[in-house]
């Protein structure tokens, strides 16, 4: 049996596809994020502005957050020594678990390594539950989601993207008894278009389903406190489990859900991927509840953020660029062929010192192969220019198309 | 449909079985491990001492580990801001994977925010490298590793715990030209006992397996340079996947494979769990680097705690307490009646300050229910003392048998 040749395959797979990664070695410097430090193969630095992170508000170089960080670091240590059952809860984990529950007006939240293992492990223990547990997925839900579906074994139903009438049929035309679960997201990362939640929630009512919503691109961001796309709405109180992520616009580590307190206890109970890991270390959970404290308080940075994302938006819409504009703050320039958003993107990254990562298939279908910029209250007006600038010059130069596919 | 009481039935189930878990919130201080405060429910605090930490060194405390994590956040911030395809890479996790393939002379590291998810990913994904893969795991491996050869959907073969002649009769049962792969711990942590890992490498050769080994129980402990059973045996060639924990004897946290550079680049390729998660906060790869660069030179720290070990067992057994001594660093002290075990626990918390949770049915057979000790370097006489005095006392109070199941 020869292994190597196997993996070659695997390997030549990806290249021909024009989907092998590689990963570009970015340094931030605390307190000049979005400018960063590319670390070229041949071992050479020059200067970048990162135009495709997910730290969506600059928390990761907060003074509130690397305090707390410090701080735990200094009382307590590194690691904290095992799992939540064996020695690994700390007042850190309780007090963060805490601030968590109340932003999502829950009576409980429970900590996971990530949001991924947080959507993996609640989505594959739901159906220990639930015995006969149905589960409808949105066709575009995230991978963690798809996993955690999958796994499970139980029944599921993918209804087409935001699809209230196939996510209807698809209810209707199951046994009326059965327990069913609504598992979706408040904003899909690749075009920034949000879901019905509230046409969601009133479907879940008619059918007697429980709500399950990813919000991990919108917690932080979109609330008067920071609570998402279901607190914007008035809808926290119709969802029955609201998973959220610590990575992105609270910019630590660390994913979560939050639920009622029997919901939370069953999960703690039952999840193999809560139960048998090490809990995050002190110091990454006492950052974390820094930063939702202050995102609770802080609107300002919210409403900077959005206005940074219109006026990139407005910009490039200006120049004829193809984006797409649901309203959010994630900005998808399509490019519509894998090769030229390589190419683009590897000329932004060394001609102009813009680091944004191509996306393409199957991330995104083809043709739709696209560059996905995260403007944030910390890109400036002279970051901006230097983007808009680039971008025009580089579409004229590569004769891309303009405006006819602008959203 | 009510969902919240079949959410009860769940829960419920846990209490009759003696099963339901009750975190014990401890709050260590830095320097002072495993001393540690124990907040009770009642809101009040008690001084206790920390006996089932997986901490097994201490260096959750090692200065030079503090360091390291304070100079991250003091130069790049909190969070690595994106997955490792867009914008998480930093030059502390080359750093840190540089380290880890060299630890295990591979050509090769990825790294996993746990070694929970770099098993379950890694074994999740091997099949779609090797179609048609058999994978023979033991059958006392770790729940990751049971998730990740389960979600594959790909065939699977158990075999009975570290028995040579049922690998080899399943091996010898199956098609000689199918991929094959071992999948085995070189510690199980229950009992502490080691697997038979030349052994099974023999049998690998034989039928032209790959061999994966779980050594999160024995990295930085075993070995000359702290990396695990394979290295104290010499056996790490032989090894195509190395499996490892950041997160107890390095004291930090995060998990990761050793490998060629075909086989980690592959995963990195394929593996859901790898690609779609936010990166390991730079402060933490740090913080991992400087405990794993200083454990390959300091043979001391594993000296002293196999010599703690050891003191620990011959203090026991001389007093006729029933331990299994398999001469690992792992010392389960049999109850065998959960009622007792938590109630042991109990009495050793309450009245001792003594933390050490019980272990029970399914994590071990029924009538093998234990106390599990995690003796460390910086465990010291005094400690010691206490802990024997503490069990010697309360192993006569309630009448606990003597003996006659001492290994």
């Amino acid at each position: 049996m020869d292994y190597n040749a196997k993996l070659d395959i695997a390997i030549d797979r990806l290249h021909e596809e024009g989907r092998y990664r590689t990963f570009i070695d970015i340094e931030r410097t605390r307190g000049q994020y979005p400018h960063a430090t590319w670390r070229k193969p041949d071992g050479t630095d020059t200067p970048v502005t990162v135009w495709c992170g997910n730290d969506y508000l600059g928390m990761g170089q907060h003074p509130v957050v690397l305090k707390a960080m410090h701080d735990a670091i200094d009382a307590t240590g590194a690691g904290s020594g095992g799992t939540r059952n064996i020695s690994g809860t700390t007042i850190y984990h309780k007090q963060l678990e805490a601030e968590l529950a109340d932003l999502h007006r829950k009576e409980a939240a429970l900590l996971f390594t990530s949001a991924y293992i947080a959507n993996d492990a609640t989505l594959s223990t739901l159906p220990r539950l639930f015995p006969g547990l149905i589960i409808y997925s949105d066709q575009l839900n995230h991978a963690s989601m798809i996993e955690g579906v999958r796994r499970n074994g139980g029944a599921k139903r993918i209804f087409r993207h935001n699809d209230l009438d196939h996510l209807r049929e698809l209810m209707a035309a199951d046994d009326p008894d059965a327990p069913k679960i609504i598992a979706f997201e408040s904003i899909y990362s690749m075009d920034g278009d949000f879901a019905p939640v509230e046409a969601i929630c009133d479907l879940a009512d008619e059918f007697g389903a429980l709500t399950y919503i990813d919000e991990v691109h919108a917690v932080g961001m979109y609330g008067p406190r920071g609570g998402g796309v279901a607190e914007r709405d008035g809808l926290m109180g119709r969802i029955d489990i609201i998973n959220g992520t610590l990575a992105k616009a609270y910019g630590v580590m660390g994913g979560y859900i939050a639920a009622s307190a029997k919901m939370c206890d069953a999960i703690r109970s039952y999840a193999p991927g809560f139960i048998f890991t090490t809990s995050l270390p002190p110091a990454v959970a006492a950052g974390a509840a820094a930063s939702v404290a202050h995102l609770k308080q802080d609107q300002t940075l919210r409403e900077r953020h959005q206005t940074q994302a219109k006026i990139l938006k407005l910009r490039l819409k200006g120049l004829g660029m193809p984006i797409i504009d649901h309203g959010s703050h994630i900005v998808p320039l399509i490019v519509g062929d894998p090769v030229h958003t390589q190419k683009l993107s590897d000329m932004l990254l060394s001609e102009f010192g813009i680091y944004v990562q191509p996306i393409n298939f199957p991330t995104v279908p083809r043709g739709t192969e696209r560059l996905r910029f995260t403007p944030s209250p910390v890109h400036g007006p002279k970051e901006m220019d230097a983007l808009v600038g680039a971008l025009d010059g580089l579409w004229s130069h590569c004769a891309l198309n303009r405006a006819e596919l602008a959203g």
